[in-house]
């Protein structure tokens, strides 16, 4: 775990093999993850984050694509994480659907990663978070987090972006159910994608009226836009409201309301950690707790009455923290 | 919450309704299930654990329903724990394969439940231990618990049982391959089910050497009982290599050993979850805590730095325990 910190110092001035070892180390587990985080954070605070939402076969890659084009073009660095929940081990239709975006691949300003989240406790949501925070200490000035499907897994990850585009299709049933399923709370732009279809201006209507009445009176109101990537069209669009709603959320300090949340998640999370490995080595110790566990472990206590009692026990507490440094 | 208390005591007098609402409460959330255990622990001690597991199709369900009436005839009370990783939410097969164990659902020494296990931490074998608690409590003198696939889970879920069984159909290049896959480690008795098939005593043979290889000069060698559970063929002799087992397990106090590392994890989920309830509501407290979370959130000080030195402070954690009561 030592090398981190040379890798995070080559990882900043441009190394993209640094970076992808980075990547394959928060992926491992919680313990490489924390590791990872200590040198990179000191670098962090610079990248916008833009999440794209919706169900699988919206369109979605290929907005992000658009959208890529778009940020470049104004000399950007963009940094792309595509997650995938319902598949973390083979990234599934998402790297399938990101063939398209490899046209990107040979352009230095850009970096494009799925993210694989075995074996990280607090899951995806927590693994989405730290990748975000390398593809800002690497220097991405915008990074866009992709996510499949709708569900709470990707309510969850949409806490790392600070514009949340959700993405449907004509089809105005499956907005509608969509919204009721938690979308319509974290969306702050919508877009009905593939705009040639039937019922396109149904479904933006639709939302529109869904938006106009629970966002009344609000210091954001989601613009619901019309496009069809494929094409281009509407992307510009897009790319203008993302803008937009940075600028006004810059401006009534929700952006630094989201990121004191974050940060706040993050503070927690490690925190977890940390205790749940000096816990994990409980029984290495001696003194106090050891004297407790061996009592459990006979069935002379109750390991629930235990804990209770322990909790309430300054010196159980202090004994905890203090017989394990980090060392294991 | 106050309510487990009554219901582990209708539990106790034989109420399956009860029974049923505290299973219910252990697969809900960790909280839940830490609730219940605190009232259940003081009645447990007395049922005997037995797991069998291995590869879907084996016939599993059919071995146990055996031993079920094999348990009965002794007079003994018999608790059945379904859990089937592959499926937490539907049960899937497991459900099915099921229904030939509907005969005993009459007779009221026979307690069958599968399990599912969203939202506990610590995942199935934290469930499961729960499960066999309850049961244990219920008044089951054997607890069967039977799992299906084979897999890192299925070896976690085996620590709740104090004689493993691990059942192989004849083609015995799986056998080898699932002995590979850790399953040597663990299993007290191997059973060849579908004995008529071709290449059966082969298996036999197969797994014979491996073991010989591997418990050379062991306390317990495990025995490679063949069966046909289909027709009831080979279950006495199992029921009997698991009764030799738990006799030879007491003996060489191999029991106790094993009890004493299902105390000591559970000891350490307990106080994982307790501590981890508290970090949940850090920032309702005040004080320290509240000082450095402020900073934290306003980006003034590292997060991942604030845990690594937090962790340090002994004030800190004082207030960390001390702030937050059991009460949310």
């Amino acid at each position: 775990m030592q090398c981190t910190a040379g890798l995070v110092e080559r990882m900043m001035t441009g190394d993209r093999h640094a970076l992808s070892r980075l990547f394959s180390l928060i992926e491992r587990d919680t313990k490489a993850l924390s590791a990872v985080m200590k040198d990179v954070y000191p670098h962090v605070g610079k990248a916008y984050c833009v999440g794209v939402t919706g169900p699988p076969g919206a369109g979605k890659s290929t907005i992000v694509d658009g959208l890529i084009q778009l940020f470049r073009s104004d000399g950007v660095g963009v940094g792309v994480l595509a997650v995938d929940p319902s598949s973390p081990i083979t990234g599934g239709a998402v790297l399938g659907d990101r063939i398209r975006m490899q046209r990107h691949s040979l352009d230095h300003g850009v970096f494009i990663r799925s993210l694989a989240t075995r074996g990280i406790r607090g899951g995806l949501s927590r693994s989405a978070r730290a990748a975000v925070r390398v593809l800002d200490a690497f220097g991405c000035d915008v990074v866009l987090v992709e996510t499949a499907g709708v569900g709470q897994t990707e309510l969850e990850i949409m806490k790392v972006a600070d514009t949340v585009v959700v993405v449907f299709v004509p089809e105005a049933g499956d907005a509608i159910q969509a919204l009721k399923a938690g979308l319509r709370e974290i969306a702050d732009v919508f877009v009905v994608n593939k705009g040639d279809r039937e019922g396109a201006d149904r479904a933006v209507a639709a939302i529109d009226e869904e938006v106009h009445d629970t966002r009344a009176g609000s210091w954001w109101r989601p613009p619901v836009l019309l496009t069809q990537a494929i094409n281009g069209d509407g992307i510009p669009d897009l790319h203008r409201a993302i803008a937009d709603h940075r600028a006004q959320s810059e401006k009534s300090s929700r952006l630094e309301d989201r990121r004191r949340e974050r940060r706040r998640l993050e503070f927690t999370e490690a925190l977890r950690e940390s205790i749940e490995s000096r816990i994990a080595r409980i029984g290495l110790g001696s003194g106090r707790i050891g004297s407790i566990l061996s009592r459990v472990e006979r069935g002379e206590i109750d390991p629930y009455l235990a804990v209770a009692s322990a909790m309430d026990d300054q010196e159980f507490i202090s004994c905890l923290m203090r017989d394990f440094g980090d060392k294991p």
